[in-house]
């Protein structure tokens, strides 16, 4: 199988690197960095023990990559509107489309522009990684990927699991794509917009009873939106989410980092679908559309 | 009639300023500020017309100062704790206290521990002033007082409210102190807590789509509750209130001016009050309680 990694940031670098340092076929797009990719290859310094792919198939464009059997997008869902473009000269007639993005709705936006031949699924990744300069990633913790199908045939997405497996990272494939997707909005929800809009970094959220309570209340309302939108999940997993979080390092979401690098946030994906599925499915999501509602004018006066 | 201002700042001092310059007999608490009061009197820069108090019945601490047959209270409810020691040595059996204050519920808990022979009753002041040098207030815009009895006899209050009148300004006595006291938050609660959290100013929040909404939404909010406890406040007024604030100069609301400043912040009653008698009156306000607890995180992160 060869792969296709449409963003070679912190998740499709450190995917794609354990697929190439498994000795499989990985073709790396790169925007801005596809000279530090050439000159170096791709720097990964892992607590699962560091490595390098170089020499690296790295592309500046699509149009110059092969088409690929396994195609992993891990660009930031504010570029959504452009992938479809980006991944067409990628694929074959079965290929599969894999989405490593936070959010909900994006697969099935896919779906209905894609050749129903072409299969798609999602990928939750649950890593601590860091794209720290051109081409060089650092993996600072965990690291294990959820995948499931949104359409299509699934063996060429089970495959890719088995091949992230077999590079000594966990690869759980589920049948539920929605649950889980759902399942992760618990904790990306509160933490990513609360950090932006409180400024502030994930143990400060958890040591104020006010935040504290405020992330937990929102958690609740992620459960009530996932329930109503066919997806259970206990309330025991939220408090799982809060003592996962009480043990980490004081942590800044990718929200958080995008909003301090003055980039883009993914509020469509990760707020206003969300809130949309669940108003589709009866529920109201008031305190989270506070949340989306502030992000929306945060972003309107981030600097361009 | 003696009054007694208890807090001489933006709201006492004006309006202690135009009884006094209309020839009652007013006696003013300073605290920092006394030494400023001695020296150059109070001065108030009005757009109504400028004038100084001088030489003023000016002091230091409540021990040195008359029983008053009303005492208008004009500090923060941050320092509501300690008020109640405040006003009591200048109490008559009969006297009036009136609490020029914004939020909800500080008459009921004055009444619950004061003689019941005191009257109690509360102003909402309509005004754009500001404290701008030591004992010296500048008037910007609009003015009026509404004022209404919690408990007791009513007739010092609707005195003070006809001197009000007499002086030049506005003062309406009403029957229903706590209609007026929710309508008055339907401005107080979306404006005061959002430009605090998003740090900007009135205009801003108008001008972008999604906090515009935002505010009106959580005006919506406010009115639920205050239907719940038996305040009828109509959709009409919160259209009302979005037109005046698109009409106003770029504002910095009290708590805005309190977090700059960097001193406490009226969280305890105007956010959780409310939350909390709607809450007896059955009706949950979401929306209000993420401000109340963003607020209360950034209350826990200011300097001190």
């Amino acid at each position: 199988m060869t792969y296709g990694i449409v963003g070679t940031g912190a998740i499709g670098g450190f995917y794609g690197g354990i697929l190439a340092k498994n000795g499989h076929d990985v073709h790396f797009l790169f925007n801005s960095e596809y000279n530090a990719a050439v000159e170096h290859g791709l720097i990964v310094n892992s607590v699962k023990g560091n490595f390098v792919i170089n020499p690296i198939n790295a592309y500046n464009s699509v149009d110059s990559m092969p088409k690929c059997d396994v195609i992993l997008v891990a660009l930031k869902t504010t570029m959504q509107k452009r992938i479809v473009d980006m991944i067409r000269p990628l694929l074959k007639e079965d290929s599969a489309v894999v989405l490593l993005q936070n959010g909900l709705g994006m697969e099935a936006e896919l779906a209905e522009v894609l050749p129903s031949t072409v299969s798609i699924g999602g990928g939750m990744a649950f890593i601590c990684s860091n794209r720290v300069a051109p081409a060089t990633i650092n993996h600072l913790d965990y690291g294990s990927l959820i995948v499931g199908v949104e359409s299509g045939n699934p063996m060429k997405i089970q495959k890719f699991c088995t091949n992230i497996n077999e590079g000594g990272i966990e690869c759980e494939f589920v049948e539920d794509l929605n649950f889980y997707r759902w399942r992760k909005l618990v904790w990306n929800i509160p933490y990513n917009g609360m950090t932006v809009v409180l400024n502030t970094t994930t143990d400060k959220l958890m040591q104020n009873p006010a935040s504290r309570q405020l992330v937990y209340d929102i958690m609740l309302e992620v459960l009530q939106g996932a329930d109503a939108c066919g997806a259970h999940i206990s309330q025991d997993f939220a408090d799982r989410m809060m003592d996962m979080t009480d043990a980490m390092k004081p942590y800044n979401p990718s929200m958080k980092l995008d909003y301090d690098n003055n980039r883009p946030m993914e509020i469509e994906y990760m707020y206003s679908n969300p809130i949309k599925a669940a108003a589709k499915c009866g529920v109201e999501l008031k305190k989270i559309k506070v949340l989306e509602q502030q992000l929306r004018f945060i972003s309107s006066v981030q600097k361009s």
